[in-house]
């Protein structure tokens, strides 16, 4: 197909949609971050993003504030109204107006959108809705690579089922993440640690092993300049329950019993039972167990249908291993810390191949980022495929 | 001390005579790689930088080609003569002329340098020397930092009578050298293994433990674009000679025999009366032996006596630790590949501290430089002190 002409000033909206969009990256739930830009020729007259949560659509909230321009106000009907959007609008209504059907009401002359909506309600019917009306409608593969990325976590749940995974891991110049004892406070920098909240923030859900809760006790939380936003669904994998022996977590404090999931093999019932109220809130899901361990696809099947499209994995070493050895990750964001610590201290990974594989045969990786922080490496890396 | 004043044209000048000065590093044995710049007012009568081997110095090169120079051949002494030289000029006659007095010799009127010679035979005595001819001297410390690492492995073994320590590191993402059966090529890529050719052509000499000779048999030498370069003296640490069962080093057809020096804690003359034909013309050093290893320290004076200002460390894990263990370290230099391996492969460090030592007291270090090579990272990094 060939790429339809859109010119610099529709670029330049383009750009600022893509802009608006990313903003609300990770806020959104199910719903993808998309941003919209409503302009009568050069003037911006609304701009919108989808709000946290999920709704209003971007396409409404711009549509809103377009309505109360001045140009707007007067008797005269203005033609040449151009309606920017990082996705095809939608066509279903739901809670909600039909995003299409609103620009159709409006009165847009033109629609620019740079990704058709997989969502089968959707899915071209958006356009068709729109041209039907009347409207000239182009999709643009312009900055394709950066709407990706902005809309990965909806686009591969759609695509897959599954979320899009990231794993976070900080380790020490050798690539351990704990002492021999476990102390893990601190292997990497505060600037590091930034960064760990900017991941939070981007994500709708964090995935940790019952260890890393055990043995660390973290918080899990926003905090700083993230802390006006809502924390993030948890989910611990604790194949036996063993976190039922626990007194203290202070992610119940930080985030309230209600963010966090337990996923187990214990039957929800036995659990209900059997909890101390020290656990009561908490919500748990049942997986099957395979060689002693949670089965990573059925797992990351319950957290999907809980809403989740971009999940960080926070370890630790047995938890990253799992994803690896499965192949269940989309990227691996890695910070180096300055120190150099014992080899038989806590590793990244463990085995998880036979013990006479040959190098070619692991698993080899595309390094797209690299950032300096102080004395501090953020590598990030995504699969080879 | 004041900082005395240097001009725009005078920097212009000391600049080229540090990028001259650059260019011989690692080549000029066990004196220092200096530049030298001689100008007439604004124009550059001769260049010079010291030879390969260590001599003719850098300021006996740049007076052998200003003397030819037209301006020179005139019949009328021409004044405003200035010579910009990244050292102190040398004070001393030993099997070449003393610069300082070929300076004078030459007519020069002012001379800027960048550093005091250390060498107790010069150590001010260069500026004496000159000054009592009428010459005005300025020691400058402007691009200190670019000199200094340039100077680094002379200023070291004049400072402390040990080289400057580089350990050269290639490991996967996760800190692993090679699988569990020794397979380490490739963990990085070939751009890495270019920078290693550049490490080695900057280095004085190569030290290698005897396991990386007999599981990897490295070449060792100088490849490619370094090809035209002297190859380097190899130091192996074989406390117990295990070598000596050898019968194919690719090392020995590669550099020759003279190149390589096996440090040992066998009596040469058991050595030398009972190696085979296939070790003639390797030169063999004793150290002694501490809980079943060579003692670092007493390896790096032998290395010392042997000239080498800029000591490379090639690996394995084993060699390595002992110089993290006993702080013998001025640099770690580490590839990082792209792929992760199991974790029973070899590390990059072995235990080095008690198993119950705290974070806060493994060593830490400074991240000096980051680079991508595609897919691979290049970290370098010095010790805090």
């Amino acid at each position: 197909m060939k790429e339809p002409y859109v010119s610099a000033e529709d670029k330049k909206f383009l750009k600022l949609a893509l802009n608006l969009a990313r903003r609300n990256v990770g806020l959104t739930g199910k719903n993808p971050s998309v941003g919209c830009v409503i302009t009568f020729r050069d003037i911006i007259l609304g701009r919108g993003n989808t709000q946290p949560g999920g709704r209003p659509h971007a396409e409404i909230m711009a549509i809103k504030q377009a309505s109360e321009h001045h140009l707007l106000r007067r008797k005269e009907k203005i033609n040449d109204i151009n309606v920017y959007i990082t996705l095809e609008p939608c066509a279903h209504e739901t809670t909600s107006p039909s995003c299409a059907k609103e620009i159709v009401k409006f009165g847009a002359n033109r629609v620019i959108y740079l990704a058709t909506d997989p969502d089968i309600r959707t899915n071209g019917k958006g356009k068709l809705l729109m041209e039907e009306a009347g409207i000239k409608c182009i999709e643009s593969s312009i900055y394709k690579n950066e709407n990706s990325e902005i809309l990965r976590g909806y686009l591969k749940q759609k695509k897959t089922g599954f979320p899009y995974i990231t794993l976070k891991i900080g380790a020490s110049m050798n690539g351990k993440i704990a002492t021999k004892n476990g102390e893990s406070k601190w292997v990497t920098n505060s600037l590091c640690r930034k960064r760990v909240q900017l991941l939070r923030s981007e994500n709708d859900g964090i995935l940790i092993g019952k260890n890393s809760i055990i043995i660390d006790n973290p918080r899990l939380n926003l905090r700083e300049q993230f802390d006006k936003i809502e924390n993030k669904p948890i989910f611990i994998l604790d194949t036996n329950f063993e976190l039922s022996d626990s007194e203290n977590l202070l992610l119940f404090d930080k985030l309230g019993r209600e963010k966090v999931n337990i996923i187990t093999n214990r039957e929800p019932k036995d659990v209900a039972s059997k909890v101390s109220d020290f656990f009561k809130g908490v919500n748990f899901e049942k997986s099957v167990k395979e060689h002693g361990l949670l089965n990573i696809e059925e797992i990351l099947k319950i957290i999907s249908r809980m809403g989740v499209n971009r999940l960080l994995v926070e370890g630790g070493a047995r938890v990253w291993t799992s994803f690896i050895k499965t192949g269940f990750f989309d990227e691996i964001v890695m910070f180096t810390g300055n120190s150099i610590i014992n080899d038989s201290s806590i590793s990244c990974f463990n085995d998880f191949l036979p013990l006479d594989t040959r190098l070619r045969d692991f698993p080899n990786l595309t390094l797209i980022s690299l950032l300096k922080w102080e004395d501090n490496i953020e590598a990030r890396w995504i699969p080879n495929s």
